[in-house]
This record gives C-alpha cells, sequence and structure tokens, in this order.
C-alpha cells in the first residue's frame, strides 16, 4: 500500500462540511467516491482538519492508503476528469507510511474575509461575510493581537466541542485591509489566524467577537478579557461560515506538497 | 416623470442575458419586476448594451423613466432588497430627460479573462475562462495591438449582426497578466478592450483568436491580416460566454455616476 498525500481546494458552499455524515453531501463523500471510480478501492481519506458546512479551502491537505498502481504524477488530472468543478486537487506526491494529514501538520492558517461598506461583491458573495456598515479596523487589529501566544481558548471554543485540553498555539494573527473599491464604495478584511491547531469553530467566533469590536460594541481589549475569562459565554456570536477558508497547511519536512 | 440611471452589477451565470426574451431569465426582467414591486410600476429599462446569456457586468449602466416619488438617494437600497443577490444596483442618480444609457455612452470597456496553466481557480471559475496550458502571450498582446482604431471589425462579428456599418474605434486594447498562483501553477490573462461601440460577439471573437495566437496556431500579425480580410470565416472562434465581463461605461459628462 502507498500513502497518498494530495493538496485540494473547494468551494464548500453546496456542501456539508468535509467530513461524512449520514444523508450528507460531503467533500469526504465526493472524493473518495471519485477514488472509488478511479481504482475501484473503497478507501478512506483523512484531511488536515474538517471544515464546517460552507467553509471553503484553498488548500486542505488529505492523504489516503491505496494500492491501485497509477502513477503518482497522474492522480491530479485522472481526479479532477471524475471531481466537479467545486472540487479541485491541485497536488498529489507519495509520502511516507507515517504521514498522517492532521497529525503531521505542524501549523495551519485560515482566512476569514469580511466585506464592509455600502454594496457586497456580488463575484465574491459565496466567499465573503457582508457588512453593510463600515469599522473600526484600528481597534479590530488591537484586539487581533491579543490571540497570538499560547492561551486556553475556551472562551473561542463551541460548547460542543469534545476536546481535552482546550490551550492552543496562535504563532501568527494580522489583519490586512483592501483599498476600497469605488464603485461599491466596499472594501474586504482579511484575518489571517496561523497556529498549531484549532478548536470547533475557533477562527469564526475569534471574527464574530472582532466584529463587535469593529462596531464599536467592545473595545479591542475586550479581547484579552475574554480570553482570559474561559468562557464562550463572554466572546461574541460565531461569524458565518462562509467568510472562512482554510489558508494553508504546513508540514516539517515536505512542506510544498507539489 | 423622472429619468433615473443606475450603475447594476451582475453574476451573468445563472442568466439569459440582459435584454428580455419570450420564456427566459432575464437581467431587464429581473430588474423590471423589482422596480414594479417597488414602484407598482410597469417600466421598461434601457441599458447601455446588451450582454448575452453567461456574460457578466462589474458596471452596466441602466436608466427608465419613472413617476415614483421616492428619492433618488433611496432607490439603491430599496431595489436591492427586492433582487436577488447576484444582481446588486451599485448606484442610482437622476438624469436629463435625454440621457439615454445606450446612445449617450462615448466609450465602453469590456474585460475578458482566461486562465491558464496547470488547474483552474475554482474561487473564479464562473468568470474566469480556463486553458489548460500555456500561452504566448507576448504575441497574444502583439495581436491585441492590431484592432486598436478606426477599423471595419466585420471579422470580428458574428454573421447574425444586423448591423448597418461594421465600423467602429478601438481607443485602447490592452493585456494585463497576472503573477502565476503557486499553488495553482496558473495564471489570469485579462484582456480589456475600450471602444466606441462593439458589434455583436465582437470581444469575444476578439479573444477566441487571440488564444489561438496564444497557442502558437497563428501569429501576432495575422490579427492584421484577420481585420483586413473583412470576414468573419477568417478568424477563431466566438471564445466562451462565462469569460467576460462588461468592465466600464463613460458618458460625456457626469461620468461618474453615483
Amino acid at each position: 500500500m502507498r500513502n497518498i498525500c494530495m493538496t485540494v481546494s473547494y468551494d464548500g458552499t453546496a456542501y456539508n462540511g468535509f467530513q461524512t455524515q449520514p444523508n450528507q453531501n460531503t467533500i469526504q463523500d465526493v472524493l473518495e467516491k471519485a477514488i472509488l471510480a478511479l481504482t475501484g478501492e473503497t478507501i478512506k481519506v483523512t484531511s488536515s482538519g474538517r471544515t464546517d458546512a460552507g467553509v471553503h479551502a484553498r488548500c486542505q491537505v488529505i492523504n489516503f492508503y491505496t494500492a491501485s498502481k497509477i502513477p503518482v504524477e497522474r492522480w491530479c488530472m485522472a481526479l479532477n476528469t471524475l471531481l466537479p468543478a467545486d472540487i479541485v486537487v491541485s497536488g498529489a506526491r507519495l509520502a511516507d507510511d507515517s504521514f498522517h494529514s492532521r497529525r503531521s501538520a505542524v501549523q495551519k492558517t485560515y482566512r476569514y474575509t469580511i466585506r464592509c461598506g455600502k454594496h457586497p461583491d456580488l463575484f465574491k458573495r459565496h466567499f465573503e461575510f457582508y457588512h453593510p456598515t463600515a469599522l473600526r479596523v484600528e481597534a479590530m487589529r488591537e484586539g487581533l493581537a491579543y490571540i497570538e501566544g499560547r492561551h486556553d481558548f475556551t472562551s473561542f471554543c463551541s460548547v460542543r466541542s469534545t476536546k481535552l485540553s482546550n490551550i492552543r498555539t496562535v504563532y501568527e494573527a494580522r489583519l490586512e485591509c483592501e483599498p476600497q473599491d469605488p464603485i461599491l464604495q466596499s472594501y474586504a478584511i482579511h484575518i489571517y489566524v496561523t497556529g498549531n491547531g484549532f478548536l470547533y469553530n475557533m477562527v469564526r467566533i475569534i471574527a464574530g467577537t472582532l466584529i463587535q469590536v469593529g462596531e464599536g460594541k467592545r473595545s479591542g481589549g475586550a479581547m484579552l478579557e475574554i480570553l482570559n475569562a474561559r468562557s464562550r459565554a463572554k466572546a461574541g456570536p460565531t461569524a458565518m461560515a462562509h467568510g472562512l477558508t482554510l489558508w494553508e497547511v504546513l508540514y516539517d519536512q515536505d512542506a510544498t506538497i507539489t
């Protein structure tokens, strides 16, 4: 059996998230069905992390074991022919037997995008959360800085989480602002969060709380108080799924999966 | 009656073009239905130019006459509430009685986008024509330059056109290349064509012919020969609709419609 590792992007709009669920349309199901059609094997793919319903991936990483003899450089094109237009395999390589797309990952980056101002960008409407009024970007940036470092992220974790520990390290949290579009009179704010692991809904709760900071309902410093409180009830709402994209996953060696 | 002028963007994917057609879903129908719902008036909107089925607009301009007393600054938000997410009115203003969104236009710009390389960008799949191999961009740029100026564009006009004269002036034709996306190993080529008017399928035939130049099937200089031949049969195929976007429309005065 060979361990094949792949980079996959998807538009999550039409899917009930990555992970297989009974009677749902998931990315995992569609990938496994394409692999079955290609190789005749019923396999299970592992991902670097589940993404929720409606969440996208620019660069998800998956791996699976196969007895197929298809050369690794052929997998990409062969699977893309079988996959719908909203899922693209952009890389495939052979991995060590020990490689596990989730456990071997050393860091992941998510991006949450908010478009704020007069009009949404309809060409990006499935990938940007639209906020009709301006946000106080500097206060958001200040608040975001507090989540960098090793913290107990209980406040920014869904109460439905079943993880034993809520301690994670955020290596970098930054906010980038695009220039205003003169026609739409709106601009995109991208929040990038890079960490060693993420709790259930973590980036969406951080984004939802930051939106309240941007609206002036909370100060930037409130992010620190919320973090210290270790209580989900202290944070803001979970921001909508469609603004979130799994941006990048890095591995110790062979970080570039081609 | 007041003459109201609006800037409208739309994702043309789900529509049978701008102009009303029997038993079809068109942008014009949807706009007129929203105006009917808002004002109770059955009106006809005029556009700066029809766009074909599947073609998008970043900045279409329309106008219509209304007896409604709704203040002009309220139209945008009122209509957007009634419109689907793939059509957005981004500006409304009062125009002179003589203003006509097509006849008063002094220049229009269309953009045709080709993504070429290993993988398509699935997040832009409805707005970029995907070409799986690299294109000779410099030859395309050379070929594109020949269409600048006042010419008989019969070669780049659908034989179904009913226009009396095929002479148009292209003020500017330029090609912009985005840097290669390292994950997708592909890049976008944007072809911008600005002119005083466009014939039926003109930009799509220019794009389809330039793709052949990019593929090495024709030289850049072939564009001049095709132009001089004044024969549709000499040009390449009509490029697919979804790569085309009506980018900008300018008027003599009040060029900025807010």
